[in-house]
């Protein structure tokens, strides 16, 4: 997608196959900021402290990471070793255990001089791969889009979207924003509410951006505001990402889906979950009781960073000293409320029937 | 209740009978500011700029406001017009034109020169009567959490209110918060999880200052979070205020409210509001129809103020100067979703028959 006009990926590999360029989305939207990263170790550590998040762009900074680690020793046990200390960098996205096992099985039949090149060409692989995928997440939705479209006769069509599943959560196009992207150079007119996304604010910070640059209409939202608008008739379809979906369509995604979705089925509003196949564990059925949910620092709700009449980015406190505070990261909405998954092979209902059809 | 271990209220009347003081609730928990009102005017800017928030303690101040008002000119048309001035200040709470309404009926069969004083005595009665009627509630709340906590055989209950309906929203003891605090004082061990309630953050800033200064054990979480907890049994009941409620028990509260609702719900939950009857608007059925909802500035979504590493009060910008953001400050929940209405007069079901019979 583009950046001031310029067509972009957050994850570009250096000529060399010594580094990755990434984008530093702990700045956004205040600064634009290109990291370049060398090591497993400096991915690790972009994907724990969030300069890269977002299931599908984590499992493709998670293959480089791998191709990055063979340059140091690309023996087995240290390729072992790497895959569990990366999948320990954020639990719950299941794509990240997903990838690097993906270039651990491909690595390890090969010979120890052959693993650095064949590993870079996996994860650049992987990598367009997620574009293409995305790019039918988009093709499938976009149907669904249209369609509405047409029931609703030309009215301006009105999306509810929660954090960020745009393309600087992939590597491009992104999958619940996909299809709001190709719909837009469709003609479709439509407008996205951004739920703000507490506590790290992606949706106002990522979400809001990244529709901004590609000129699509949207509006900030609390992310409690979702609910009143449903009852008002305001939103249309509501489309979300997932960090994991179990064999029976349950969706784990960011803290607060959960709350959309029922307020969706309150008021009838369709509520679809764009996802890659990869998102899939067919390993789980019950989201609620199987899905390990990743508790992250208080800090993140206690203290927020902007911009300050400086300019500068400048972190405040927001609640009393005394006050302790917890902060799950993601919660789980149950299949029953889920109209749809768009995945790249079509438009799926949330049963484990359709979900293992897909699989392979 | 208590600051720093002294009583207080949060609106006390000064000897004379001229002035006012108020805490600058814009400021918790950051700085503790009591400000001076000695006119209409000062009392509008501080209910219309939030320095004094919460429907009971609205009304109270706009009663203050009337008497400051005959102090200038006790005439029927000034007085009749400062009322339609002061109700304006915030079109949600009915409790505002309640209380105005109230002096105004109260001082026209008064000759003028009686009025100042008149109205001065009401709006101290006034005062003294919110704070034995939020008492009242938390009597009635707390006889609810003691055959909850006796169903739990002493395990710690878990309550969850949004934004805040304790004493900083009331005179003194507050609606949602008066069972707890009364339940803490009988010795009940309870916990309270305090939803953040963005976009002005009242729960985190002021129901945490307020549940920490009377050493209630709390924790501030995101306003995405209460979903999760409610479905890992995390939440033994809900507990929130009320701006409004209609005669059929639909619920006008701070945006947010019916996502909890929902969830409750959802998981089995109960879902209680705690409300005086002035709070109750007979004249309307259908909350969603019927309640004009205030739509705020974006600017609360947009910025948000907290404390920097040097001590200082800082605005910063979340959003990207580009996006436009929409303030709705308050959502209504259906009267189904509401498991009971904790009054001065009892605990009621929510509809037509019990709320139209404690009227009067």
């Amino acid at each position: 997608m583009r950046v001031n006009g310029l067509p972009r990926r957050t994850i570009e590999a250096l000529p060399g196959g010594d580094a990755v360029t990434v984008i530093d989305q702990r700045q956004l939207p205040h600064r634009w900021s290109l990291e370049r990263l060398d090591s497993a170790v400096a991915v690790h550590r972009a994907i724990r402290e969030m300069w890269v998040r977002g299931a599908p762009l984590i499992g493709v900074a998670a293959a480089y990471a791998m191709a990055l680690q063979c340059r140091l020793d690309a023996g087995d046990t240290a390729l072992r070793e790497a895959k569990a200390w990366l999948d320990g960098a954020r639990p719950t996205a299941v794509n990240l255990s997903w990838a690097t096992r993906r270039v651990l099985e491909h690595l390890l039949p090969l010979a120890m001089a052959e693993r650095a090149t064949a590993a870079w060409r996996l994860a650049a692989a992987m990598a367009d791969e997620d574009v293409a995928i995305n790019a039918a997440i988009g093709r499938h939705g976009l149907a669904l889009l249209q369609s509405l479209a047409a029931r609703h006769g030309g009215r301006r069509l009105n999306l509810l979207t929660h954090c960020n599943a745009g393309w600087l959560a992939t590597v491009d196009w992104g999958t619940a924003l996909a299809p709001v992207y190709q719909a837009r150079r469709c003609g479709i007119d439509l407008h996205v509410w951004v739920d703000e996304t507490r506590p790290r604010n992606q949706g106002a910070s990522l979400t809001a951006w990244e529709l901004g640059q590609e000129e699509v209409p949207h509006t900030v939202i609390a992310d409690n505001a979702g609910g009143h608008l449903m009852q008002h008739g305001q939103v249309d379809l509501v489309i979300v990402g997932a960090d994991r979906v179990t064999a029976r369509g349950d969706v784990c995604n960011k803290v607060g889906t959960y709350l959309k979705a029922l307020a969706a089925n309150d008021n009838g509003v369709p509520f679809y979950v764009a996802m890659p196949r990869s998102t899939l564990d067919l390993s789980l059925v019950d989201g609620l009781g199987g899905i390990e949910i990743e508790q992250r620092s208080p800090r993140e709700l206690t203290h927020v960073a902007g911009l300050d009449a400086r300019g500068e980015i400048t972190e405040v406190a927001l609640t009393p000293p005394g006050s302790p505070a917890l902060n799950p990261a993601f919660d789980v909405t149950p299949a029953r409320l889920v109209t749809g998954l768009v995945t790249e092979r079509g438009v799926l209902p949330a049963n484990e029937a359709a979900l293992r059809a897909i699989d392979g």
